[in-house]
């Protein structure tokens, strides 16, 4: 398949694989070699340098861009709007970020007239899938290098090797005994001292959330405003954009020691994994969003949406954002979005959030129907109708039964 | 419907309520009146001379059974293994507790001969429902009664001042601002000063559990054993039968702030409503349960269970419970729970209940398939045409677009 | 509920029921009468000299209302375009008439200022249920008079008698054995004669079908083009507007013998029943438009809007047709619709409609992929990788299995 | 991954493919070679003088077994009590012979103790998906040889000059402008002149059926008995087996002109692809199995259980008989069946299978439940009620926002 490559546009995050993918491609190749770097808010030390880096390592050109905003508003925000979890309570943090990389490196093999996409996802994962479902979506005839699946390197000690062989500039820190991925919606980590299910994960190993044991002991309260299912003030303070809102909330839930998730979980190509992640604003959205969704949601709206989300979220975890049934489910979520609107009191303490209040101008709750009392909307007798006609296919089988 | 009423079965609780019924069904219908107290496990305080205070008040006859046993066993155990949540968030402790204390009621009526039941649930909530369905599946020509949708009175004022009258012996306790439902498995507070959503419900209101913020600032680890799909084992201590574990597991959940739930919900009868709940012990149980599943179970089996939990949840929130289809989605559940056994190591801290390791005899979770590296039974060149076909619908169409 | 009943819009058909329904409004509660007829293709000989008759019979007024562009583009179709049909083969043709009656129904209501509404269904059926589900939906504070749940009369001798007595003019025609509701989709059968499951409905009651015995013995070929989910033209001419399209493939299906189903089916109310059911130009379009979809619609598409029609079909036939959770339904059907355009051919023969050709310049369908030979879009190797990775989780569970 | 092939038992049907294969392997890998043959009624021209012939081809040992009854009582008879059909229309006959051949096929590899065994499907279709996902279920360890995927040959003309070359016994036929597949329970036809969808099939390939034009001008009623699910009588004649019973209705059927199918279906590795399919039989059977349903299934359990067939249709058409998740589904649609017994009359003509009568001891239609009159188990009045609580959650909404 991949017969014909002169020009390549790489997944490149300044790390030890990436680095040497860019050398190893241009010496395997012979192609010229675009490096392409998102930034979806992995942090400033990944980014710092990483123009200069990216050139010394071999490559021909150097894309950085800044993908946040869009991140957040049409990739983050839409996940949400759809309550997804991921086997109950992976947030996927990891799998929404793939599909825009991807995206915006097909963007530029268009614009650079490659022919040939690479990224540095290992051959056991989910994310070489996530990646590669979006490539082929998206230009059909497109080239793909996966080189954990191609190259002879089996660890990264032999990496690490090439790399001064190849004088490669990494940087010499210690390895972790994990792998990690960050952006601005949560961190993963995954693999080394965490492979044994049984072990708990170490405490130093947390970045972007305190642990609830050394969080604060007072309650922080906030208020977040919803409009069409998408977050849109903090404290009645409208000047956020998407992507500083949830910076914002990353650092309340973080102070807090909120959004940590320990599990293990089914990855697509067929194994069970254990991971760990931090996901401190995207949690408290998480919480907030079924809250207003609560009040101003109808009942079977609801139960029909809420039916549909595993498969929602097997998608996304599953590398199919661009998928015409994601689309078509992203629709029909949105569609139930229009009126969840209004406002959620939330208490952030010591790795809880808890909802204490919620109110909207859109609200289906009302305080007469619900009470005790009979009212001119509910006759309380309508109840016995109700009852006995929705007992009454029991009803004839239990007499029918009586009979024979 | 109700014309020939000679002997009634009432549920009887030893309020205020099921007082003034005891009374007014022996007026009204000049029958004979028995009274039923299931023990469910709502403390001694409200059994406590309950029999002599149903005899005081006009019963004919009193039964009073300890059903926390079974209540916990073939009710609360089953829906546990199906992971059911309500709305996101609800456990469902009243719902679940509804259809048994039903199902008692109608063997007293066989063995009694009665003709008619008796409840003291209000016309709008989903109690009487819940009470109702349970009576028609079992016994479908039994006669119903439901004071609070038949009778004049209108407010809790009436029916003291009809309780003095009749000489109805009522303790003179101060009156909640809310009503509460409790059993072995949860305690629930609405109405009241909990009317309005946007209120945080009053602290000194909880009755199962600390605050969080009260709780002791140490973290309780526990380990909980499972076979089976069911919790035998607390710290490998298996000396626990179904409602002394789950007693425990609410001593310590409650201890450490765990299981408030305060929530906007959709009744079955048609309107939203406010409910605040605790549920110490099944919270932990729930994540726990998750857990276990996480190792052990597979994956589509998971995600096709999960898909029907809405539904699941549904019939039992709804009343439901002796439904045929409750009982074949119950089936399924069980089905795979076969192989869910093992242990569950989890940290208690003020409000968090954090699973910090897992294992088993029957885990599906092996180091070797999941780690870096390839093995024998995991070639990573599959993983070209596993996305590859998975891709070839979309690539198909982008294809034929393409040309058009 | 009805306590303050000044002027009503009565669903008329001129039959004895709602003629009589007419005159007793009148006599019980001293209100005007408005009588409401909607042409939905019932037939010449049900609307001929209904004004007239209507207002004979003791109506203030009389709308007659041909809607049957309205009933097949804005109801008929958008079912159609679901696929949609109840308990295995029941094309809903009554269900789908009701909530646009419903609707104009209030719309005359709003337009008089009428307090009230009045259909002639009975109490045990689903159309009771149909109409008053609309009513509530579009107009929460109507009242609804039903007579059938409110007179005194129990039977047709009852109801003929008051008619005498009150001067009503009836056409005394023979009964039919069976009640029966006829539009421009489809004509029902049910009661009388056909109450006992096991007996042949009788061939003389059939009305819009020839028995395929006494079809012609040849084949008639016809082609249906789509746009966007939509039949727009029969055998290339376009000059059809949605109700004569749907009445000329009436007649050509009734012609051949098509679109005759006898089913017991379940109603909402809780019982079974049994139907039988003539629907020659929409088992036509049932089977076109699933041939068109073939070739035109992605399969996870197809198949996530496959495993939502149980549900859309359950709203059409209990009712829900204005409920948000059908309209949201609606538009993910209505979503999935975009590109079902093209061609297809048909035999139609003695009952049967036989798909012999589809094509389509949207179509997904292309000769190259599905052939034998290898090409440069599909790899035959790929399928290596993507059995071994949808296999690996049960390979995993057995390779296990045979370690313990 | 077939790195130490000695031993192989190759899936051999007689045909000019299997031949090659027998003969392709034995040069290839140097392997002793198993010819298997599994009689799953593809007829005897098919399996006469087999034997001889896979000896001669070079077989070191054949086994023919005769499966005849287990491929209808274990494979056709689950999936028919499941109702399944495949994107509306495919009764899924060749996807159910898959899985048990597989299974025979490792049984014998058990017995042998072989270590490869060896399908002559080709790289682009369903069928290489189910017998490998069934082998790999199985024998985790199991070396499969996939020859359409492995060798160098592109078409049927190399493999006949192959097998001239190597003197392989092949008989002579002309070949058909298609590709077959015959069993018990079906006939299949795709590729070649069947590849253009917009052609109709040749008239001459039809080899179960009868054309309904050509078929009999009269009907023919017969009636079939159903227990638990599943066909036990035509006619009230008990004395038939599973594959006996079976193949009685294949000929009443055929000759009836019962069962074509024409469609253009999405195959599980991504394309579309045009099948055309004889299903005389089954297709009485599938009929006649949602007809003595109806009367004796409970709503809600037939509801569920419906919206769970796509993904039961989806796991047998994608091959994965063999998977937990199929298990479970079917033990869940087995729990349906338990009272579906009974008889159905039905009338065969010209294509036509029309059921007009359905009875059982089981049955949950009652005629008084039904009928329009009251009854003391169903109040009309109850109707009342049930309609104003279902219409609440629509009705609060409209005063809402009436008020807004």
């Amino acid at each position: 398949m991949t017969v014909n490559i002169k020009k390549v546009v790489v997944a490149y995050s300044g790390g030890l694989d990436t680095s040497v993918i860019l050398k190893w491609i241009k010496e395997n190749y012979d192609a010229e070699v675009i490096a392409f770097t998102a930034d979806v808010g992995q942090g400033a030390e990944e980014l710092e340098g990483l123009k200069e880096k990216a050139l010394k390592t071999g490559a021909d050109k150097v894309y950085i861009e800044d993908l946040r905003e869009e991140f957040v508003s049409d990739y983050v925000f839409p996940m949400l709007r759809a309550n997804a979890v991921y086997e109950g309570s992976y947030l996927m943090g990891t799998s929404i970020a793939r599909p825009l990389i991807a995206k915006r490196q097909i963007d530029v093999v268009e614009k650079e007239g490659a022919d040939s996409v690479c990224h540095g996802c290992t051959g056991k994962g989910n994310d070489q899938v996530r990646f590669e479902m979006a490539y082929l979506t998206l230009k059909p005839d497109i080239q793909i290098i996966s080189p954990w699946r191609e190259w002879e390197f089996k660890s990264r000690a032999e990496l690490i090797a090439y790399s001064q062989e190849q004088n490669i500039p990494i940087i010499a820190t210690a390895e972790k005994p994990y792998s990690m991925d960050r952006n601005l919606f949560h961190i993963s980590f995954e693999g080394g001292v965490l492979e044994d299910p049984w072990s708990s994960p170490p405490q130093d190993m947390f970045t972007l959330t305190k642990s609830p044991v050394d969080a604060p002991n007072s309650v922080t309260t906030i208020e977040i405003d919803y409009e069409g299912g998408n977050p849109v003030a903090i404290d009645g303070k409208k000047d956020y954009s998407p992507a500083t809102l949830l910076s914002t909330l990353n650092d309340l839930g973080g102070e807090n020691g909120i959004g940590r998730v320990d599990l293990v979980e089914n990855r697509y190509v067929g194994m069970k994994s254990r991971g760990v992640y931090e996901t401190p604003g995207g949690t408290i959205l998480h919480t907030a969003h079924r809250a207003i969704e609560s009040i101003t949601m109808d009942r079977e709206v609801m139960h029909l949406r809420d039916s549909l989300i595993v498969k929602y979220a097997d998608l996304i975890y599953n590398g199919y954002w661009f998928s015409p049934e994601r689309v078509i489910l992203q629709n029909l979520i949105d569609d139930t979005q229009k009126d969840v609107s209004g406002r959620v009191r939330l208490d952030l303490y010591k790795g809880n959030v808890t909802v204490t209040g919620r109110k909207s101008d859109k609200s289906l709750y009302h305080y007469g129907f619900a009470t005790f009392d009979d009212d001119d909307v509910y006759s309380q007798k309508d109840a016995t109708g109700f009852i006995r006609l929705n007992a009454l296919r029991m009803r004839i089988k239990a007499l029918l039964n009586q009979k024979r």
